[in-house]
This record gives C-alpha cells, sequence and structure tokens, in this order.
C-alpha cells in the first residue's frame, strides 16, 4: 500500500522503517522547520534507526497527502491543528491511522474523534496502540499491538497488512477502552516516574492495580468495556512504561520530583489534565489521575500526595 | 495478641519481625533440623533481618500452638502435613492466618480449604496476601496487602490488629480470587523470568495482559470475582515478581532457561501441575500455564513455547 507517516518523531520514524520492512511504499512526512526532519534530510538516521533509501521524505504536506493510508504521529493537542492544515486538500477515501496517545484539553474529544469531525465520510479512522519500545524493535525483538477502528472493513485491511513475524495485532473491539486506556496510560507512566525518584518504586505494583481499576471505571462510565484497561492498550503497555529506562513518562515524573532539567513536557502532563475534565463529565473518582495533577499543576509535595494515594487503607479493594 | 508464625524462611521469619515490631507477642517456631531456624536460634539473624530478643523462638509445636493466631509460612504442598501434626494438639478457637501461596498437587485445594478440612469448627482461617519486598520493608518502605477471609469478624479483626504505617491493609472480599490470583502469580513470575532469560524482556508487557487475563477467567470459573486477578493478590504483586530481582520464581524461571544451576524449586513449579488440574476441572484454557508447564516438565524448547504464546495472533483480545 501507499503510506504516508506524519511526524518524524521516535513512533513516526519508526513506523516509516517498520512499514517499509514489511515491503508498503513510504513517504515520512514532517515541517520544513522540524531539526528530526532535517535530521532524516540530511543523513536518513537519528539516534534509534537509518532509514532505507526506499522511504521517501517531504516536507510538503501536499505530496505527502497522496497515500491510501495516512499514519499520523503527532503531539495529541496538536492534532486539530493538523486536522485544519489537511482540510484544504480536500482528502477523499482515506484512510487514517493515528499511532499517539492522549485527548483533547478543552474538549475531552478522543483523538479519532477529532479526526471524525473533520473528515468526509468517505474516510475512514484507526488507532494503533500497544507495548513494545522502538529501540527493542529495531532489534528484531518482537510485540504484539492492537488496530482498532469503528470501521470493520478498515481495522481487517490494516491488521492483514500490518501484521508480520515483528508485531502480531489483535484486533481491537473498543475504539473507546483503547483510546482512553492508551492515553491514561502516559499518566501512570508520569506517576510511576515519581515514585521511582521517591525511592518509592516498590509501590507501583499497588500503582498498577489501583491505576487499571480507576481506568477501567472511567473507561465503563464512558460506555465502553472496562476490561480494556487490561488489555495491551493499558496494562500490557505497563512493561514499556511503568518500568522503563526508555520511557519518556516516566523519566518526566521521576526528573519533576527530583528538581531536574527535562527538555519537554511528556504526554501525560496534557492527558492528566484531559482525563480530569472526563472525571467531572462523566461522575467518576480518579484518585491517581488527581494526585498527579496536584503534583504537576498544583506543586503539591510530591511524596505526601502520592503516599496518600495508598494510605487509603483499611477498605475494600474493588 | 499472642502470635506463633510456623516457618522461619523469608515470609516467615519477616511477619514474625513485623508483628512484634507493632507489639504483638510473638513466637516463631521452627523445625529442630531447619537450617534457618537453627541460624535464628544461635545469632537472631538471616541475611535480611535481625529478631528482636522480645520475639519467642521455639522448635516445639506445642509451645507453638498455644497462641490465639498462627500464621502459617511454609511450601504450599507441605500444608496437609502440618495439619496433620497439629492434629494431634487439638485446636480451638484459634484464628489460622496463611501466608502463603499455592494450590495443592492432585487435589486443586486452596490453602483455606486445606486448614478447613482439617480444623474445628470453632477456629477461622483468613489469608494474607499481596505486594511487598522483605528487603524494601525492612528499610521501612510501605506498601499495600490484602487480607481475606469467610470469617468477616476475623477479617475485620486481623486488618485492625495488623495494620500500620508499614503495611496497609485493604478487605479482601473474594477468597477464592484471592487465593488463586495470589497463587497463579508465581507461575506468571516464572514466566516472567524465562522471557527475561531469553532476552524478550519486552514481552514482559504482554504477559502481564494476557496473564491476568487467563487468571481472571479460571478464577470466574470457580465462582469467585475475575476482577480479582486484577487486584493486590495477583496484578499488584506483579512489581515484586514479574520486574523484581529479588523475586525467587522470576529468578528460577531465569536460570531454568539459560540451563543454570539453582537452590530449590520455585512454588511456581508446584502451582502450575495443579493450576493445570482446575483448567481441566472448570474447563478453562490457561495457555500460559500450558507453556510454563510444557518447558519445566516436558522439556519443551522454551524460546519457541513461549513465543507461539503471543504469536496467536490477528484474533481479538478478549
Amino acid at each position: 500500500m501507499k503510506i504516508t507517516v506524519i511526524g518524524c518523531g521516535r513512533w513516526g520514524s519508526f513506523i516509516a522503517w517498520y512499514l517499509d520492512r514489511i515491503k508498503h511504499e513510504v513517504t515520512l512526512y514532517g515541517r520544513t522547520d522540524s531539526k528530526k526532519m532535517n535530521e532524516f534530510l540530511t543523513t536518513r538516521k537519528n539516534s534509534l534507526l537509518t532509514l532505507n533509501d526506499s522511504i521517501r521524505l517531504t516536507t510538503s504536506l501536499e505530496e505527502a497527502v497522496n497515500a491510501e493510508v495516512i499514519v499520523i504521529s503527532i503531539n495529541s493537542q496538536g492534532l486539530q491543528g493538523l486536522m485544519d492544515e489537511l482540510k484544504s486538500y480536500n482528502l477523499e477515501n482515506k484512510i487514517f491511522v493515528l499511532c499517539m496517545k492522549g485527548i483533547e484539553i478543552g474538549t475531552g474529544r478522543r483523538l479519532s474523534q477529532i479526526v471524525e469531525d473533520n473528515m468526509s465520510s468517505t474516510c475512514s479512522v484507526a488507532v494503533w496502540l500497544g507495548p513494545g519500545h522502538v529501540q527493542e524493535f529495531c532489534r528484531g525483538i518482537p510485540n504484539c499491538m492492537v488496530i482498532d477502528s469503528k470501521n470493520e472493513e478498515t481495522k481487517q485491511k490494516l491488521v492483514d497488512s500490518f501484521s508480520s513475524d515483528l508485531i502480531r495485532f489483535y484486533y481491537g473491539q473498543d475504539l473507546i477502552g483503547n483510546e482512553i486506556g492508551g492515553a491514561a496510560k502516559n499518566v501512570i507512566g508520569v506517576a510511576a516516574g515519581m515514585l521511582d525518584g521517591l525511592n518509592l518504586s516498590t509501590l507501583k505494583g499497588a500503582l498498577m492495580s489501583r491505576g487499571t481499576r480507576e481506568v477501567a471505571r472511567l473507561i465503563k462510565a464512558m460506555g465502553g468495556n472496562e476490561l480494556s484497561a487490561y488489555g495491551l492498550c493499558h496494562l500490557g503497555d505497563f512493561e514499556a512504561t511503568v518500568f522503563s529506562e526508555f520511557s519518556h513518562n516516566r523519566m518526566y515524573g521521576e526528573m519533576f520530583v527530583k528538581g531536574e532539567k527535562y527538555d519537554s513536557l511528556a504526554e501525560g502532563y496534557y492527558t492528566v489534565k484531559a482525563l480530569l475534565d472526563l472525571e467531572k463529565k462523566y461522575h467518576v473518582e480518579l484518585p491517581i489521575c488527581n494526585a498527579v495533577y496536584d503534583v504537576l499543576y498544583n506543586r503539591k509535595e510530591p511524596k505526601e500526595t502520592l503516599d496518600k494515594l495508598f494510605t487509603r487503607s483499611l477498605k475494600n479493594e474493588f
């Protein structure tokens, strides 16, 4: 298939690398002013991988949209902005695949909803979620991921044409659950990093158990399947987030509580704000999200705030 | 309370240390021929902790049973044997607390069932499960655990008198789920070690997601609450098992696939056999347990066997 990947960060560039590896015709798009794109244009490399010559590189959105499938991997809060830019191309019969995790602040929209709100009815949208480190995929270590879409035909087509010995795809069956679970995972990752930074790593067990629980409650309240919180999109991604040195969200949480400098805010920083909007809207309690928000936005004392989460004891688990 | 701990291994000795720390009157029992007991009798120490002089040490079972609460922390397959020994004391009005994880091979009995089958109706039995490393507790790092019992009064009493700033107890509400979840955790721990040994650690995310799923199915089939698999007893204990250098089960799995020598078999080695009995009895599929069993008992090739677990792709997640 003719596929364009929009976004040349760690995941966008990996997806281009991967789809080329399994013999698709791939274009990678990055903005003219993107440092990462300029590095690829000059050397075809970043610190993790080298892009084959068979991958076309472009900074022209007009060239980029000339594809059957458009994979998007950018920061979540920038998705509506990209949609605004894409509108002028009157795209028809495209499949959009979102390889990104987040929820829009202010509106509480899931990312697939943002695309739907902006696309023609001849197009369809899917999400690609789940565990795996770019670092390990590049060394040939396989993993399982999930593709979900409201459009069954699109889902089937993508699973069939994207599966390989390196990535085994499951069919998602709960778009709400998979998107919320995927997004919320980054917040649990930030919380995990905070525990690490406070030398309370041992509480990551309780964090996993209580964290999945509150995400399951939210998914259920939104009309999804609560079990999705325990699927590949959320729990299945904890190895790569809660326990990994590679996770940007975990590292951000750790550096935050240690008062160290970090290059850029993590997705979880934005997602936690959007999750609190959803908490209000759907009347569910999200104590871990609230604690992370309080630490990041209200500068509450991290140790006391996180510790309190787990001292709510002497009560029932479920 | 007057409490005896039977079993002076890593957990038994820690429990004695902990209950003494929160001002209970504690006796620790070990067999006359136990190396560990003899070390305590000589030095009051093991490699992790030192027992206060306020803890009475005994090798006499007759002395040991003179207590209101009897905590048992021994190997699971030896529990019926201990019950046989205890029978001669005609114990009345005792509370038994099981701080151990397993299922009896051959009978498929949960550990609380073994005690029930052997005790007077004036006695009650509870289980004490959940995350935490002895190493970290001893350094004052807190965690959450769970106490469950069919007897509400016993459960309440134990949670009230065992809780402290170091261990925050939740009330368990699903004895079947908590016991099966706790036991099965050791099998997932062995599987995690195998993945580590095969340099497939990145698949531990999928292992967590798929592993909890099959344990949830078994718990449900047995009449428990499937969500218990996602509680402190199982998922909540993964930090201490799936990701910890301290976990005996994880280490055993790793050394097994590397062909290295290990001092003693892990609980998961026995539990997996018992779980396959339950699989047949309750007609559920336990693919991860089967893979671990095949590697340990049928000497199947580990990489192929474990890899196959996650290549069952192109299908639905739930």
